[in-house]
């Protein structure tokens, strides 16, 4: 267990290591099928009318993903109520919508013209282009009715809408970032821009997976800035690690195409830090925001390695 | 006047026809100019980091539309309470917002591939295909921002989101319209593919958007069904007309490149049953329509106007 998720960090024991590893293994597991679950109970049939819009959805959401926005989700609601709250499986399920949305129109020819995505044809190479703009366009939709129809408060509903909403758009947020990441080839960017286009493309929607969860589960404003910051620091930290696998592995391993931040002369962490202390800071980056979390006590353990896990992970 | 809207119906006297015509006219105009204001409230400046993504957003929203979905919702609402609810112009303005995404999508070279819209390059045309793809991605997560903030109860706004994404999505909704429509091109649809096509890829978000209104303004359920009854026929009958135009009217009149259909061999309401009998279609439908407001008295004498309007326009 120990070996899988490599927790070789000074700071823990290796008794430590091996009890929190295998937790963390049972979570990302248990996490994985409950969202999987709630994906497949909440998106329409392969059969429904129209079939391929359906069929290249499900194509799209079930290729295999970790899941790990639904996790978080979850994780920080465990974390506020001290166990899963009724329904919020489908709130998790709504972020990996809006999440394989932007993987879908990332892909299209005219953005990062990828072929490949977890290892299986992107959208638009198994079912078109036309079919793959509408199916991101209409997971995006459904992740918002699904949201409208949570089994929590209407009060908590609206704010985690605004919160989604927010976390996706243009900006500080995932589309805003997309824009700028896409302005930033071949143009050797700045540390800061470089900072600025992780914080809204990718650590926008794991700050919001973190906070919906808390806002779905009642924590109070203070909480709710706590968790903030937490998954703040966390999703920097998340694509710091992204931009190194991209230049340490391969294809193969990653399930998409590796070294296309060379390729298209992209500033990355690596090319302004390089690959060490890159991950370095990384490590800095999970022991802040990990901090943010001390005042939950015992009920953040999870989440924390969680945090530590998005550092770790192998691909 | 009289002549401007043409109003020649068998139904109306020409008094009623003049006084009916003046006031519509001032509505559209009202509701138009409270569009654009609340649309250039709430949407991020051209100047506003990145300023690409915002200037094309507000290249397509401001390219002259009628605000006729805005309008609809405001006169909904106002059905209900006797006035303009406070902050009814911001729901308006997420429905168009809506309603363009939708425009600039299926403008896209892979769906309709379309370099005229409202007489102006269509988005991708002015701003590349990655930046118009982006651009329609972001609109649809405004229009969530803006609704999850309205001025109205959580439980309102849920409501109002719950109905719009539905509306919006794969199932009798805009996306699966646009499908069933791109699929049915060279095929020669029959009638009932083509009255479905026609009911979810426009009607249904004409649909949303009164009862939106009617939601927003605290309508009841029995009135919020005779508004649904309302909106789909009206919607259905405006979707007629649309077709009728795209035969009878030149690109100019429409701002819009015409004649689409018949080179795209799409079977149409005028393919089908011919422009008089698809004429007198709209006009039975839209009778039917007003009939449903009928229990509402005067307060529904605009938005039978409007349905009247909405089949009788010019372009």
């Amino acid at each position: 267990m120990a070996q899988t998720y490599a927790c070789t960090q000074a700071r823990f024991s290796v008794s430590d290591c091996y009890t929190s590893c295998f937790m963390l293994k049972e979570t990302l597991e248990q996490g994985r099928i409950l969202a999987d679950a709630a994906l497949e109970r909440l998106l329409p049939p392969g059969t429904q009318r129209p079939p391929s819009i359906h069929q290249a959805m499900r194509h799209s959401v079930f290729a295999g993903g970790k899941r790990l926005r639904p996790i978080l989700v979850m994780e920080a609601a465990r974390m506020i109520t001290g166990s899963l709250p009724d329904g919020v499986d489908e709130l998790g399920a709504a972020l990996e919508m809006l999440h394989t949305y932007s993987l879908i129109h990332d892909d299209l020819p005219a953005l990062d013209n990828d072929d490949l995505r977890r290892g299986r044809p992107t959208c638009h190479v198994a079912f078109g282009e036309a079919t793959a703009i509408l199916a991101g366009d209409a997971l995006q939709t459904y992740a918002y009715e699904v949201m409208a129809r949570l089994r929590t408060t209407a009060e908590a509903r609206v704010q985690i809408i605004e919160e989604v909403a927010h976390a996706t758009g243009t900006i500080d947020g995932m589309i805003g970032g997309q824009v700028l990441d896409l302005e930033a080839e071949h143009t050797h960017a700045d540390a800061a821009t470089v900072e600025y286009i992780h914080r809204s493309k990718t650590g926008a929607l794991i700050t919001a997976s973190v906070v919906a969860g808390g806002l779905y589960a009642g924590a109070d404003k203070a909480q709710v800035q706590r968790i903030r910051e937490f998954g703040k620091s966390a999703g920097l930290a998340f694509q710091i690690v992204d931009d190194v696998l991209d230049v340490t592995q391969t294809s193969e391993q990653l399930g998409k195409t590796a070294g296309k931040d060379t390729k298209s002369e992209k500033s990355t962490w690596p090319s302004l830090y390089g690959v060490d202390k890159s991950l370095e800071m990384a490590d800095e980056l999970v022991y802040t925001a990990n901090k943010r979390l001390d005042s939950f006590g015992e009920r953040a353990t999870t989440l924390k390695e969680l945090a530590k896990f998005l550092v770790e992970r192998k691909k």
